[in-house]
């Protein structure tokens, strides 16, 4: 769990309406949180923009370690962890910012699928962006 | 608040994730609640099916009259209140089924504008659709 | 609709949770929206905190002017338009930035009702809140 | 992936405010089917009630196979697939029913943690639950 191994990060808002009955953060929301974080991420690299292929999430995991509570600030981290032709991994990290320090909160990782929508099957990732993510990531090429 | 004026109800399941930090189904759950209603009531009226045209709200008004619980039997009434060339007003109400007998926990009114999200402008209802609404509400028109 | 008229503002990150199958903003969350910028106006005003007491809203309304879109960058104007004893009315405006100027996209208003979740009944609103939100919107006493 | 090896199972409501903007259930929503039918599940079998104690959930796995439709009739198989001392294993396989049978779309597991929410810290799953989750599963006992 090295933060540091991350190079894009962004603030998440927690709302109310993220909030369950216990008052903390519904775990359906985690996902949500995740997603936020890979759209920023997705759109400072690839400025990706289409209406009939996009990414369809195959896996997911997710790890709970502290409960968030309204009043929070979350950062999420994600990095691409490995890139395929037509599949790609991602983690994330959401951390909660402490007076003591920056403390994780929750991990996670999606198994992505690039997919046309049209066609309803995977596709290959368009070169362009197969490259920024492993320039991005300074990945080695399966 | 006549139910004997709606000619449609529905049952609507309470989601944990509904809930906010009070316990109680949050604020903006209920025009969920309204659009599970009347999907299903359009759905039976005129089996409408497009990708490019659909309802648009204009307006909606809500009057919250007593809290939803998790485990509270949710009905939704729905009817056509009003329609026009290009724009309907449905009218909702939600009860809870009570031992005592079904209490009026909400009331709600949606104004309605058929729109074409190609052309990005208000479309006309299709006539057939148009003549099922009057006839299934009994309505004078326009 | 005078922006100038409003003392607080605040930015709305749109979610891609919060689209829907138009891939426009659905309807629901816009209360969402407005309670959001509620949130951050009511903790500005009066740092409230209590899991007994809060605000329970009575009524609420929303004229949606503009869809709103994923990558729309939304600010939401919130201001208290009437304080009463036990309830008060807020009025929202959601604006678009835009190249040419803010525009805007939705209204609202909601009536909320200080309530004391325990006891399951309006409540006084406590005086130090009720002068600051006074004091806050240069409001005439009722 | 054995539906027979389920005891329980319920219908989904898929909601309109659950499609993203590809008109498909977004990936969050997934947990909150899940969240749904562990929720039967668990009122069936405890009739738990408890405003300090209840489920945390410590880690979630979802695998998605097919994409679900507004009009999907969705249906969630639940099952505890381990009972511990103070946490348990729930497996989970949501299906489509269609003209040609049933077909799998989603399979996910959560760790569960029996929660004491005034503590803060995991508790000892009460016997008496824990017992009728044993025999409802024909469990072997750890």
């Amino acid at each position: 769990m090295n933060l540091s191994a991350y190079n894009y990060k962004t603030y998440i808002t927690v709302r109310f309406a993220d909030l369950n009955a216990f008052g903390i953060v519904n775990n359906n929301v985690y996902l949500t949180y995740f997603e936020i974080a890979h759209t920023g991420y997705w759109k400072q690299l690839t400025s990706w923009s289409s209406k009939t292929k996009g990414i369809m999430i195959g896996k997911a995991e997710i790890k709970y370690v502290k409960p968030i509570y309204l009043n929070d600030e979350v950062y999420a981290y994600v990095r691409t962890a490995r890139v395929g032709n037509c599949s790609f991994d991602v983690e994330y990290i959401l951390t909660l910012k402490k007076p003591e320090g920056e403390i994780i909160c929750t991990t996670g990782k999606t198994t992505c699928v690039f997919f046309d929508y049209e066609e309803n099957r995977p596709a290959m990732i368009p070169e362009a962006h197969r490259e920024r993510m492993i320039a991005f990531e300074a990945l080695e090429v399966e």
